[in-house]
């Protein structure tokens, strides 16, 4: 039945800094086929962005920049307003630059790029804001994959700047009846049981829908299948994500083989 | 006599961070060739670095990477011990491709590499060090042009790894008879004068030969003039440097042009 | 008529880092009573900061401390949201500690505190901001004076808890007919001529009142004047507005002396 | 017999940043009596050095200040030469000063200052750095205990400068004839055993004596013994060594006990 259907999971890593680690890297590795790599913003450095996009290469699995706000301190999650479009699309393609420059250095190439933390969440919303990553994107390699909100104002800037957009969902998220992810605080927003995340996984990958907090089913589209490793506990449930994805079928391919396309790079 | 002679100008540029501005930029890229732009991590940032790119790409100016130290508070001029030349490697490959990010989106490409501060004298002198630089850029783009002191670590790890070199004399400074550099401190090491500074350069680049501060005339290799633009006496002297340069017949262009290769990139 | 009439001139100084410099230090050092001192987070290093301080002891300006989000990049003009008010606290907390450590190296000692930029900005309207920053005073010193936007919510929590609060104006700045600052962008909202900005200081100063941008006179609280030194033009305004204080007879003695309170450390 | 003999444990704590965390320091604040806490220059931020020294307190744990290089990606273990002693005296002040402003917030006051790493090691054998930190400590408040390698330039400075100083000796580290420790990578330089380190220690404590590496005893001076957390061996390293000090009598009480000085703050 779900012969051919193939997706992506990807996670963030590579989120210490200097003699600081976060998460079981290594692990997850092993379980996802895309890596987004910190750029030295939020998290990460010349050295751990080498080493993470070295291990990736060995185990297959694709690389992309997580370009954030100029903030270790508060990682990246802060919302920091006073920018212009036109300063973020420069911060943008600085980290992408910088990420592939580390690349190279592993023998690994960077094939997408997804913002991190606030940056991701407002640019959701804010078509300027939204705009801008697109055209940084666009202007370092327009083969790079735009990993985005489906449905958000990322989605739509990818489209307009005409890149290839790959469309995440969540697999410990709950959902809403439009689509978009339940506010966190909401009960049900997050999802703790393994094995529920891993089902409802499934049903987002080969049915194309997920059931929303009100109990209806919703359609989704999912090139990628965003997973955390910041945590014992969230590793498990990656595992089991996996796991369950390979018994149903599914093969775990990078998303630029799943949406279809190579970057031009 | 000098006909078909030409030299780079380089200068350091892009030397400010966020609020904070260094030299006067706009004056110096109508004096100089090449630009060594700060990549972040001593001085400049990711709208600086753009916003010079742009301006040195419609002016006609080659634009190279200055990495550094990761020292904003000491300027990169701190001499830091204690990394790895794998480390070295790393943070240099970082800094290079992070302004071969922004500049794309300038519309302009990095076409060499020279180390700044502390990185560029430590590593005048370790083998280890300069190995490293001339890795990272190989890795990076092999097409780079590295900008070294000449008989230094520098240039003998340039050809080691097969670079292309760009061998680099100072207007203002005052030399030895081996053809190094007098120590600053010693009488005669700093030069003031920019009617001196211009007789000089054009005497190293016209007969290959510079007076060292003994009286003997010394050879020296001059791909490219370093001048500076961090204060106003400095821009005066750039521009008498460049006057008495082309007074004499000599063109000025980017080094890529006067080493007589052009990057691959 | 106005004799025993004093009042404060404040500035914002020490906004340099590392190689960088910003504005006439010196210049208005000669001109203002008080000096509100970066503490490292937006601008000022431990040299600038400790060096700042020996100079205004030997001219007998008092200093205070200048806390700012961490934002050396954004010069903490930028809002940054998502830190809990506790953590505000701690953050103002430790900047005024380290401009006490380092105000005793250079024989001099913290009277006040201005938050600076955006934490300002968003603590003038945001109680719970406010309040923070007015625990962390009083948990550090008590006797450290709390200069505020009158009216603010700033004012209202200093006297919340127990603090002397300093009544700030702006020389520069057009006012609505509520006491507050007409919003940059409004006609009228930025005073450039010098000669105006002196007269109307004088008026806020000795009659308690200052023409808003209606025409109508609204009253206003000065205990402090907020001037400018970041431009050649700002430092002429800068003395401007003090020779017409003083030749008014109105005498400029630091914002400690001026509301009466001396700090208890 | 060693009625009356006390002694202090000190370890470095708070010496997570931002979102990370390093060691485990809730289980050493039941094992040490001192606690010296990063001060944001290579680890440590205001809310980590506030929440740290809250507990501290609550466990009657004393704090003192570990100022650094300001170098959080080499987490100041990397030697940063190029600052004047005079700049090494305003960054100590401020850190010291920082850490003040935090520990009056948590209801704690700070007793002692240790250098870290490098600046630790670097002024061991430099009579300029060490007598700029001694300057720094004295200047913020003269009855702050500087803790000292024993012989070492920094005790040297700590007594020219009137300072009461605690000199540390290590649980974990093998010593040479002559009382100095054996460099890292020397056999015998390292010690893994628990039991051993804590047999060696109760020896130091209650004889004033090590065996060296050579098998000579050499006399030592032990008012503190430092002791590390930052892996889940040296917890059990740092609970034996406490664990058999106690059963040999030893009293573990703060180093200003031990040293039989008050702070005058």
């Amino acid at each position: 039945m779900t012969a051919g259907i193939s997706v992506d999971l990807n996670s963030d890593l590579g989120e210490g800094f200097g003699p600081w680690s976060m998460g079981d890297d290594g692990a997850m590795l092993d379980i996802v086929s895309s890596a987004n790599l910190a750029c030295g913003f939020h998290a990460g450095d010349p050295v751990i962005m080498t080493d993470t996009a070295k291990v990736a290469r060995e185990k297959g699995v694709a690389i992309g920049a997580h370009p954030a706000f100029f903030d270790l301190w508060g990682f990246g999650r802060r919302r920091i307003t006073g920018d212009s479009p036109a300063d973020i699309e420069k911060m943008v393609a600085y980290q992408i630059g910088a990420l592939q420059g580390v690349a190279t250095l592993a023998g690994h190439r960077v094939t997408h790029v997804k913002p991190h933390g606030a940056l991701y969440n407002m640019a959701a919303a804010d078509a300027a804001l939204a705009g801008a990553i697109a055209r940084a994107i666009r202007a370092v390699d327009p083969g790079l994959l735009f990993v985005v909100l489906p449905g958000s104002e990322m989605e739509r800037a990818g489209h307009a700047a005409g890149l290839a957009v790959a469309c995440e969902v969540f697999a410990d998220r709950g959902y809403l009846d439009d689509g978009s992810l339940a506010p966190r605080g909401q009960p049900g927003a997050l999802i703790h049981d393994p094995e529920e995340a891993a089902h409802r996984t499934v049903e987002m990958v080969t049915a194309g829908t997920v059931r929303a907090l009100s109990g209806t089913m919703v359609p989704v589209k999912a090139d990628t299948i965003c997973i955390h490793g910041d945590s014992p506990a969230a590793v498990a449930m990656a595992k089991a994500v996996r796991s369950a994805l390979e018994e149903a079928g599914v093969a775990i391919r990078p998303m630029h083989e799943t949406v279809g396309l190579a970057s031009s790079r």
